[in-house]
């Protein structure tokens, strides 16, 4: 069966403790956004898969607790970085399976102080799940195994340098242009415009990645109502629903460890084989794409994807963010929301952002970052440890 | 469509620090028995739900990669001390749907100190979901706050005592009871037995539960394999095949807070909900039961359980249990593997390995804790904050 966004939400991404909210309240703001654009009442929810990292058990359940309390079954599910997605596949699942006819996929996140790697118990490196990653390749090239998400991902920085010749310039074009597009997404965390040298100029997290080439650290929410094709026609809501045309999520494979590539290490053979799967389910591919949000967490990641999505041959992403064909007036916009780097990440919530974006695109009502004509969109949400979410939108 | 579990495993339930191991061995341990217990190869899993509280966002990819990396989706859930059927009620609705064949549902622990209420970031008791719950009596009643889940449950004994005359006596037979039945489970974390009298004079934790009457901290894991009619025809897997006959998750709703009472507050009405739902999804009732094992968190939860499930009239439970009606001879074998107070309840592994203990009671193969021709059993996971799972399983 198929399945279907009908309302979409999301609050204001922000800086930790810039704003006195509690996840609950976050999570309370996004979620009745959600319903209220999709014209449904909690009470139809029938289950709801909750994303988060960093709050207590049952964190879900005191957030859903805000929109009623009708006893459906709450699951909360985290996936590092890939939260959001995470809940999302899981309502999808849900719909598309015949079990329910309205799922609410709720993602959010209040961050803590500390290495993302070190994840939920907020522990130490060392012994979390990201570290056999990099321990893996710490090991065969004599790193240091200490520092965090950032060295991993300036080290495939530094690989796709020296393998293809992709530049500085290059990866700072990809923070420029995902700072520039959320001067347009009231929701993002920021909303300044710097040009590539800026971008270039700004201070060093880890080599060669500047910290405008970074997402910050962020707090927010994120809802999505996802319903079944036939919740869509009872309640006439045809006008706002997206379609969920596929969807599949990958995590790691021998691939992931065998090569000695910090690039496989960060996981894009987990994004090249979901989009493998999404494509061959849809019957759709990277020429049918209008409009991306992609895991930009690193500008770095934000090539490695273009790569693995398709929409260049591997090696080329460098001159393809150059070349303008991934912003307004070129083949694809990606990121029209400012990405991760602009417009935050908070982790649960950044998977549903995605798809809540996708939606008010391919509806047409995206305002000033409106991507002319928009007819197919895909997203894209990847966490170290590892999972990748790939999901195929459509306005039907 | 049907579902079935063919094969199951675990580890035995330890204290923690007592021997040398990380999570991922654990589970590595529960998933390869469960995988041998089935017959069937890692490569044949399709996806995998993983329950667990204390440990890192993604530590279940880094438990299931041990078992395999074939790249199929991972999903780490925890809904407090109802985690592991948190993960089996995906695995199921898996399974049912039609999306999958054959599913691992993972669960496992490794316990870190501080209060259970402050979930997976070790965090402040205060504010956590839990004390939410808590936190509404306690404004009510002026009661200290600080205290974690024994003055809970604690408080809702002495309320089942003030109400309906339950004896100090009556709790403690949970304990001598669940003690005695755990000689026999070389699983369990104890296998010592008690009387009534020993259970009574043992330390007390919170008036009037002696530590005798509590579940222990316990490192574990355990595992099943859930899979398709066609999967359990293909393979030929009839004779190991248990069959989920009806599976329920309900969280609060307004009557858990509205009535003033503690019992409502540590989940009664959740429990009571979710075995209706699963007698009316299977038109079984308390008195198709053979073997049961339920949450006994600490005593007085096992006593709100039967009368939560219909084995007795709200009130009666503390005569039931003294009756003898619920151990070896009587009308039902409850928590025939020890239960949470003997067996252990490392957070994420008890709900699976509720459907082990069950399913090798329903098979004929619990050797010296066999329940005779046991044909249906029921289990039920509760974790405040709140889920209940109540699920119901049959030998075909």
């Amino acid at each position: 069966m198929k399945s279907y966004i009908v309302g979409v939400g999301m609050t204001k991404f922000e800086k930790p403790e810039s704003r006195d909210w509690q996840y609950w309240d976050m999570a309370k703001e996004a979620g009745e956004a959600a319903l209220a654009d999709a014209g449904v009442a909690y009470e139809d929810v029938q289950q709801v898969p909750v994303g988060y990292c960093f709050q207590a058990s049952t964190a879900g359940q005191r957030a859903v607790y805000e929109l009623g309390l009708t006893g459906v079954p709450v699951y909360n599910v985290n996936n590092n970085c890939a939260t959001g997605s995470s809940a999302l596949m899981l309502a999808r699942q849900f719909v598309e399976s015949g079990v329910n006819d309205c799922v609410l996929a709720l993602g959010f996140e209040k961050m803590q102080r500390g290495a993302l790697g070190g994840g939920a118990d907020g522990g130490d490196f060392k012994t979390s799940p990201v570290a056999r990653h990099y321990g893996i390749m710490a090991a065969r090239h004599g790193f240091e195994m200490s520092p965090p998400t950032a060295q991993i991902f300036g080290d495939a920085a530094r690989e796709h340098m020296e393998k293809y010749g992709t530049t500085p310039a290059q990866l700072a074009a990809v923070g420029a242009k995902n700072h520039r597009h959320s001067v347009n997404n009231p929701y993002a965390q920021f909303q300044d415009a710097y040009t590539v040298d800026e971008v270039l100029a700004a201070k060093t997290i880890h080599q060669p990645l500047t910290k405008l080439q970074c997402s910050p650290t962020s707090d927010g929410a994120a809802a999505a109502v996802v319903v079944s094709e036939r919740f869509v026609e009872e309640r006439g809501l045809g006008d706002k629903a997206v379609e969920i045309t596929a969807q599949a999520m990958t995590t790691d494979t021998e691939e992931s460890f065998a090569s000695g590539s910090c690039i496989d290490v960060v996981g894009q053979p987990m994004s090249r084989e979901a989009a493998r799967q999404v494509y061959a389910a849809s019957g759709l591919g990277p020429e049918d794409l209008d409009v991306i949000e992609l895991h930009d967490c690193f500008s770095i990641n934000e090539l490695l994807t273009y790569e693995a999505l398709g929409l260049c041959a591997p090696g080329e992403s460098g001159k393809l963010v150059e070349s303008g064909a991934t912003t307004y007036g070129g083949r694809w916009v990606v990121n029209p929301s400012g990405g991760l780097i602009s417009k935050g990440h908070p982790l649960g919530a950044t998977g549903i952002a995605q798809a809540a974006e996708l939606t008010w695109q391919l509806r047409g009502t995206a305002g000033a970052r409106q991507v002319e004509g928009a007819r197919v969109g895909l997203a894209h949400n990847i966490g170290l440890g590892g999972a990748a979410v790939v999901t195929l939108l459509r306005r039907p």
